[in-house]
């Protein structure tokens, strides 16, 4: 795998944040040099002035141009703050033993130049590579791809495909990939109210309304204490697991003790146990607050009664609920309830997406990963959210999380880190997925 | 009335936060010097390094010294944010027609000097005072006067007084003055969750718990919709109002038009009317939400799982009410209730008090603001609170609260002002006082 390190470090050392728009031109324009480089025929497209362009990428295969692979990557990068965290530069591409740290190293770069590193090796080896490769890398991943699907529809014809590799996979801590066959959707709102006009002395509060009351009125209706979502019709489309989901949820292992441990508690909402934690997080929708606002949150007392209170929530959907027709259904569970009064906004929706099981684009990744990694776990679906649906939905084709991330490896955060056994393994394993594939 | 403004002026534009710990030695110094050349003996007196000084003030009536009046006031305001609200910058002292705008140009700054500038008045004109002077201005209203009741201890003998005059008061939007015979107490207490070590990626709420939705939960068992706290025996010592007491309380006006307009809303909680707004103001305890805070709440959508929530509550308490034997309620209502994990930590706690409607103080100051400003109002007790026990029980003598402060003067808001026929008329007053309770 020529230049695998080095080529990471010079994308690690380009920063790319989406979230501050800042440096994602050159970076589009490096990735677009490493693949030229590697063999790959890259180019950028675009939707226009003001949205990052998306780095498309293309092999054509001489023996057998009748099927074709598609990976979906990502060159933006989260912001690197906070600054004081990190033990070196957020951007320095630094090795150390078997890690390279910076922000991107593995969300999503090391990624990136997995799937890159692979199809270079069919093409200085062979001269060919065993089926069409296509990939599509776009800059605003962080932030929401809130244009992805805007350019799947533009490029439908250029990027058909038979298959879809997701820009991630996650690797746990005893090696093992976990092969994602889904991941679910979202439905991101703020909730506000305002009761008066402006702050008021709290002593008005024998007369005047408190938003913040208003708004724990209005939250309560929404779930119970077990996590259950108490809106009308909300799991209505949701289907039950099959026998084979179901197997395969039994099948993956869940280290309750370890996740205790890391986020220091003592149960499960509901106090879930055994296979209805797995189940959970595989296919529990939830009302999660993201935030809550209002009034005087800075140290000591202040005797105020505040205008205004605002909540951030957001609702994890799985299969077959759709952003929009959940809103109107919390809107119509606010109005019913009495709460007419509490402004709602949405800011993001996204559905959720499963690859089924039985589909032979599994087996194939399966196959891969358990040559590759020794053995690997399939997932039904992550239990975290990405415009996945956009894909199986626009393209119409299978869609696989596999990657190189360590569950550990810090992604979101200070001194992240990608393992550069994990980058070799998970080359190997995008070469068997691809040779495979094209069987 | 001799630089009445602009003395006003410079005290408003001398910043004394004390939230912030912000300008405060500068301003006590600022008001001794205006004191002083105001002919009023000042001096700062201190507990230590720690806690702001007081300002002492004191002027010795040759021809009647065995009487003693005492005006309690504060040089600390309260924070200026937010601060894109103002229209001038908030310590400008900026004068616009009738009206001096700046944070504490009312409260209490505009106050104070109404006080000076009656002692100025006499020592001026006739070289004396018709009986003792002395003035108690403290630097921690604002943050919950933690030093007063110390300082009345160790300056009791120097603060021995027969009459209180307290450090505001209230005029009506008929511009009638609020003779306030009392002030509610306050327990302000900080109820926190936390349910794990660290922030979570919100996909984790499956599994979980939220601790602003476990928050949620625990305060909904403390209130009802209609503002009645539902902790076990809150009410227990709460006295019925006396046949004296509901006399004044039904001939206390209230423009309940004016009072939805200011605020901008359209009932009042629990849809109270008639004399039972007025019964509220002066006699209900309260359950205030002042601030809420848990998560994102920043712009846009962060898909996080906060480890932590906390609220400020702030419980407006009336006579026979001890702050600790209610918090301790508190306490116990949590653990019966299920929520022992929710952690309670009291920041303030002051008792309630009330000058008895037949004391003769209460003639007096009647007396002397319905010459200044043709009519008065008499007020059993004020909804907000003060330290006014302290001085009560430590001084033994009666306590009444009479200023300048328009009812819609935005006090600890934006745009805060005074209005300067009012601080004019209570000057006048404030000289009336000082006569009628000398003869």
């Amino acid at each position: 795998m020529p230049a695998l390190i080095s080529d990471l470090q010079k994308l690690i050392q380009q920063p790319s944040i989406s979230a501050k728009n800042l440096g994602l031109e050159e970076c589009a324009r490096l990735v677009v040099r490493i693949m030229n480089r590697s063999g790959i025929k890259a180019e950028t497209l675009r939707l226009g002035k003001n949205v990052p362009p998306v780095v498309y990428g293309e092999v054509r295969s001489k023996k057998n141009p009748h099927k074709t692979i598609l990976f979906y990557n990502h060159y933006d990068v989260q912001p690197e703050e906070p600054l004081e965290l990190w033990n070196d530069k957020p951007f320095s591409g630094k090795m150390r033993g078997n890690k390279i740290y910076g922000r991107g190293s593995t969300d999503d770069k090391g990624e990136l130049i997995t799937r890159i590193k692979a199809v270079e090796a069919f093409i200085k080896t062979t001269g060919d590579v065993p089926c069409n490769i296509k990939f599509l890398v776009e800059g605003e991943e962080e932030i929401g791809s809130m244009h992805v699907e805007e350019y799947l529809k533009r490029y439908q014809k250029k990027l058909s495909c038979d298959g879809i590799i997701w820009e991630f996979g996650y690797v746990d801590e005893k090696n093992r990939p976990i092969i994602s066959l889904g991941m679910k959707g979202l439905l991101y709102v703020e909730l506000s109210v305002q009761e008066s006009i402006r702050d008021a002395h709290s002593s008005l509060a024998v007369l005047i309304e408190n938003p913040a009351w208003r708004l724990i009125e209005a939250l309560k209706t929404l779930r119970d204490k077990n996590g259950l979502i108490l809106i009308k019709d909300w799991y209505r489309e949701v289907d039950n697991f099959t026998k084979e989901e179901l197997g395969v949820i039994a099948s993956e292992p869940f280290d309750e003790k370890s996740f205790k441990r890391e986020y220091g508690i003592k149960r499960f909402v509901g106090n879930k146990k055994g296979i209805d934690i797995q189940k959970a997080v595989v296919g529990n929708p939830t009302c999660n607050i993201a935030g809550f606002s209002s009034g005087w949150e800075g140290p000591g007392a202040k005797t105020v009664l505040p205008s205004k209170a605002l909540v951030k929530i957001d609702f994890r959907l799985v299969p077959k609920m759709d952003p929009l027709r959940q809103l109107s259904r919390l809107k119509r569970h606010l109005k019913d309830k009495g709460f007419g009064d509490v402004k709602i906004h949405m800011i993001h929706g996204e559905a959720a997406s499963r690859t089924t099981i039985s589909d032979p684009f599994v087996k194939i990744v399966k196959k891969s990963a358990d040559e590759s990694f020794g053995t690997s776990i399939i997932s039904v679906s992550s239990a975290g959210t990405g415009p996945m649906h956009s894909f199986s939905k626009v393209l119409k084709a299978p869609c696989i999380s596999i990657g190189s991330t360590y569950v550990y490896a810090r992604i979101h955060s200070p001194n992240e880190f990608a393992r550069i056994d994990l980058l070799k393994k998970t080359t190997k394993c995008m070469c068997k997925i691809i040779k495979k594939f094209s069987a």
